[in-house]
C-alpha cells in the first residue's frame, strides 16, 4: 500500500518563535530529575533499557555508522569547522633506537573540530535565551574550560541501548531533496511500515537518503539546504522518552528552517529544553540496506563519545549489532 | 589457597633477539589469512563471537574504560605526544546571528596525539627487521598519508565482542610494582582463580593496578618502569587466539623490557607477527571492582577506534557491558 | 664606580589596588589619539623615529632575539599553553609525483600556543575591571573572532624602530634571582651608566639574566617567582613615550607581584591604561654581549608579529641590527 | 618607450629535464662553501651587505609585505595546506583569578601548515633525485625531528638586506595572466626601465600582479595555472649572486611549468642546486604602488623565519622599509 505521505513532497510546515516556544515549554524536562541535572534524555538508559537492547543481537552483524575522519569530510571550514587534520608524528622511515633500526613505530596526531563529522551534539551546544538545558547559562560554558556542565562526556555510561531505524528515504521510495521536511506522521507511518515501535531509552536514527546522494560530493553538504526533522517530529520524539536522534544529514533539521524567526528551533526543542541528544552525519545506509533486507529495525547500539574533558560535542563511531 | 604465585614478587625472565624471533616466528600469523591481510587477529571476530558475547548481558551495567582526556593527562610531550589540548571555536558568551543573541552555539576542537591516552595500537604501530604485520615494508606508512596498510580503521567493525578481565593485581592481592613481569603462569592462575576460560575472538583485559597508584599523579607513567606483560605471555594469548590485549599501562609491557637487545619485545610478537591488537592505558578499576563483587569476569565489549583515515591509533571509548 | 643600586638585593615595593590605579590613571592614553585608536603608543612609531633609527645600523651585525620554537621550550602547558609542536605534512621518503620519485618535497605543520615562547602581547591581551584599552569592553575579544579590536596585528607596520638594551643583569654584575624587582631607579642608573638615553618611539628592552641562567632547563621559568620589573618602572617607561618594552623573562614582572591585589600590576598599567606592547622570553644574551664589548646599547630593530588575524599576541623573530 | 617585451604575452619556453639539469649544474653553489654548508645563498649576507641596505632607508616608511592569516586565505587544504585555524585558549568573558574578575586575560593559538600564506621554503622543501641542497639526502629530513638539515631557521639571523623590486606587471601595463612566463629577458628589462640594478646580497622581489586580482577571491591560486618566472630567469639570478627571490604568486613558477618532465624546474635550480632562497604569496601591492609613485626600487627588507626547530618553511612578515 502506498499512502499519500509516500507521495507526496515533504513539505515544510510554517513555525514561529511562539509555536516553537510552546512546544519547548511543553517538552521541557528541566528539574525532571533535579535542578542539577545534566544527563537530560540519557536519564532514560537505564541497566533495564541496555540489557533488553543487548538481547536484540540475533545474529551477531556489526554496522559502523560512522563516516571516514579525513581531509576530505564534509566541513567548509566556516567558523573553524575544518576537516580533520591527520599528522604523522613518527614513520618507520626513521631509525628511532640505537639498535641499528631493528624496531621502528609509527605514531599519529590530529587536530580536529568535534563536530566535524559522524557526532553528538552535548546538551550544552546550544543555547536559547541565554539558557542551555536546565536552565545553565553562558557561564556553563568557557573558552579556557570548556562545558563546566552539560558536556558531552556525560552520556559516556549511558551511550548503549536499543537503537531504532526509521528509514523514511526508503518509505517515500526516493533520497529526500533538500528542503523537505519529515514530520511526526511521516516517523508514525514509517515506524508501522517497518513494524517496529519507539519507546523508552530508545536512540532512534533518521535516514533522508541524502548522505547516499551526497558522498564523497559533498558540496553543501555542511550548512545547505537539507531534507530532515521538520518540528512537529518533537511531538514523535519527546512523548516517547528516546534518549536520542540522529540523521544521515548535516543538522539533523530541515533547511532552511521552518521557523523564520528561530534558528534551529528543532534543537531548541529537543537539546535545551527536551535534554533529547542529536547526532549529525551519521552513516546509516550499510544498515538500512540490511535492515530493508531481513526486515528488523531495531537492533544494540553503542556509540560513547571520546572522554574529552568539557567538550560540547564528539566524533563517535556507532556500533549498531544485530 | 594462596599460591606461590601470588606471593612472589613478578620477576622479569631473561629473553634476547633469538628467543623473542623463536615466539615471533611460532605465533606468526602472517599468511594465515591471505597475503593482503590486514585484519590479522581481528579475523577471530566473527557472527558468532560477536553473538555469543551479546548474549553475556545479564545486568545491563555499562563500564566505561577510557580515561579523561585533558590537558593534565599522563603525557610528558616525548616524540609529540601532547596530552589533549582542547579548543572552543565558539562559546555562547558571543552573538552569532542576527536574532538579538537569541539562539547561540558552543564548538569545539582538538588537537591531539592518537597514542596519548585509552587507546588501540594499529597493526602498523611496530615494524620489525622493516617489516609490520603480513610483510608491510616502511613504505605502508607514510607521512602524508599516514597508513596505506594495516590502519586501525580496519578494526571498525570488528571491535566487539566478548572481553575477559584477568584482574593480576587483585589476584596477587596488590597493586604490582614497576619492573614486575606477568608471565604466562600468573595468567593461567589468575583464570583459573576467577574461574573464567580465554578463547577464539576474545578480548583480553589485564589488570595490574598500576594506573589505580598513578591517576592524577602520572609521573613517569608515560614511558618509565612500569609493571606489565612478560614475553611469556605470548604462549598463553596466542594459542587462544585472542584478537586483543590491553593493560592499564602505558604500553601493556614490563618495564624494563625483558630484552635488553628488543626494544619491546611483546609488541613485536603480538602486533607485527600474531596480528593480535594492543590496547594501552585503559581505565579497569571500576570495572574490576564489579567483577570481584560478582564473580563475573566476562561481558561484552565494544571499542572502535575513530575512522581517522590513515591512523596508526585511536583513542577509543571501551564500554564494557555485564 | 660602584652604586648602592648595583650592590644590594633589588627589593620589591609594597603596592597597592589603589596605588596601581593611581599609575594607570596617571599614564592612560586613552582617548589620546582618538575614542577609536587601537595602536596606542605605537603612534609613536613615525617616519621620523623609523629613519632615525635605521642609521644607527653601523656595522651591519643582524641579532636575531628568538629562542628556538620546540618541544623542549619553556612551557608547562597550563592554561592550552604547550610548546610549540611541528609535525611534517610530508617528508621526502614519500614519492609525490608520477616522476619515478624525481623531485620531491618536504612540508610542515605546527600547532602553538601564541604566547609560548619569544613574543609581543597584544593591547587586549589584559582586561582591568572590564576593559582593556581604550575603553574596549570584553565583547572586544570573542572565542570565533579573536580580537576586534587591539589584536596585536595593529603592530605589523609599526614594529620598527630604535631599540635600547638595559643590561640590569650587568649592571649589577650578576644574574638576578627570583623575586628581585627592578625600579625605575635601576633603569635609570642602568641607562646612565650604559651612556645612553630613552625617548619616544624606543622599544626598551631590559636583561636580567633570568634566561642566560635557566636557558634549556626551564623549570618554573614560565609563571613562577621571577626576576623582573617593579611597578615604580611604569614612572621610566611613560613619560618617555616608549613604544614597548621586553624582558628576558616569562612575564616582565617581578614575581611575586608587588601588589597583592591587583595581578600583573604593571601589565594593568603599561598594556591596558599606557598602551605600551610588552615583550616576553626575548632572548637578549648574545646582543647583550655585543653592547656590552662595544659600548653601544642603541640599534634598529624590527619585530613584526604573524599577522594572524584576531590574534592577541604572536610568536615573533626579532632582529636587533647594529 | 614602449618595447616589444612589453606588449607581447609572456610565452613560456620548452625545458626538458636536460635543459633543467644543465642549468642546475652550471649554477649549483654545492661545496662552494664548504661540504656541510647548510646556507646556501644566504652566504651573500654579509655585514657590509646589510650595512649597506640599511642605509637606503631614507624617509622611514614601512611596508609588511604579509597577507593576513586567517580562515579564509588562499589554501585549499590539499597535502594538509589548511589555512590558519586561529583559537582562542582564554577570553576576557571569563574570571581567571580570585580576585572577583578584576583583571582577565585573552590567549590563543594557532594550527596552521607552516607554507600556508606568505612564506619562505627552506632550501630542504625540495629534493632533486635523492638530493637537497649541498647534497643532503633524504634522512636528512625525518617526521620525527623535521629538518635536521637546511631547515628555514639557518636563515634567520641572514633574513636582512638589501629588498629590490621587479614590477614586472607594472612593467608590462597589466596583470599577468595565468601561464606567461617571466623570461631574464624581461626582469633584465624591467630593472633597467625601473633604473635599478640587482647584485650580491640582494633579496629580489618580482610582482605579477596576480595577487592583485585574486585578492580575496583565491579560486585556484594555490596550485593552479598561474604567471611566474620561467626557468630562464636563473640566468638573472645566479650569476648576480642573489639571497632570495620571492613572487606575489603561490609557487614563484610559471604553471603550467615549462619542463614537461621536472616538477617545479625553478625550485629545483634555485632552491636544491643554487641555494636560493624562495618567497611565496609575499604581498607587494601597496610597497610596489609606492616604488611607482617615488620611483624607488629598493629599500632595506627584514624577512626573518619563525624559529621553529626543524621547520622546512616559515610564515614570515617581511617589511619593506623605504
Amino acid at each position: 500500500m502506498t499512502t499519500d505521505l509516500q507521495q507526496a513532497r515533504l513539505e515544510p510546515r510554517a513555525h514561529t518563535r511562539a509555536s516553537v516556544e510552546e512546544l519547548a515549554r511543553r517538552y521541557s524536562t528541566w528539574g525532571r530529575w533535579g535542578a542539577d541535572d545534566e544527563l537530560g534524555a540519557a536519564n532514560h538508559v537505564t541497566q533495564e533499557t541496555v540489557r533488553h537492547a543487548a538481547g536484540l543481537v540475533r545474529r551477531g552483524a556489526v554496522f559502523p555508522l560512522a563516516l571516514p575522519l579525513e581531509g576530505d569530510g564534509p566541513q567548509l571550514g566556516a567558523g573553524g569547522r575544518v576537516n580533520p587534520q591527520h599528522v604523522m608524528l613518527r614513520t618507520p622511515a626513521e631509525e628511532m633506537f640505537d639498535d641499528g633500526g631493528l624496531v621502528r613505530f609509527s605514531d599519529d596526531a590530529v587536530y580536529m573540530a568535534l563536530q566535524c563529522s559522524t557526532q553528538w551534539d552535548a546538551l550544552c551546544h546550544i543555547f536559547y535565551d541565554g539558557q542551555a538545558y536546565n536552565g545553565r547559562d553562558f557561564s556553563s560554558v568557557g573558552a579556557v574550560t570548556g562545558a563546566r556542565h552539560n558536556s558531552i562526556t556525560n552520556l559516556t555510561d549511558r551511550a548503549a541501548g536499543r537503537g531504532v531505524l526509521l528509514d523514511v528515504g526508503r518509505f517515500v521510495g526516493r533520497e529526500l531533496e533538500p528542503g523537505e521536511s519529515i514530520q511526526r506522521e511521516h516517523l508514525e507511518a514509517c515506524a508501522q511500515a517497518q513494524g517496529v515501535q519507539v519507546g523508552t531509552g530508545d536512540f532512534v536514527l533518521v535516514r533522508t537518503g541524502q548522505m547516499t546522494q551526497r558522498r564523497g560530493a559533498w558540496g553543501d553538504f555542511s550548512g545547505g539546504p537539507a531534507p530532515g526533522l521538520g518540528v512537529s517530529t518533537a511531538d514523535f520524539l519527546c512523548p516517547r522518552d528516546v534518549v536520542a536522534v540522529a540523521t544521515d544529514t548535516w543538522g539533523i533539521e530541515a533547511l532552511p528552517y521552518e521557523a523564520p524567526d528561530v534558528v534551529a528551533p528543532l534543537h531548541v526543542i529537543l537539546l535545551a529544553y527536551a535534554g533529547i541528544y542529536i547526532g549529525e552525519m551519521w552513516d546509516l545506509d550499510a544498515l538500512a540496506a540490511d535492515c530493508a533486507a531481513d526486515g528488523v529495525y531495531e537492533f544494540f547500539l553503542t556509540a560513547p563519545p571520546l572522554t574529552i574533558t568539557g567538550s560540547v560535542g564528539s566524533p563517535i563511531t556507532p556500533l549498531a549489532i544485530k
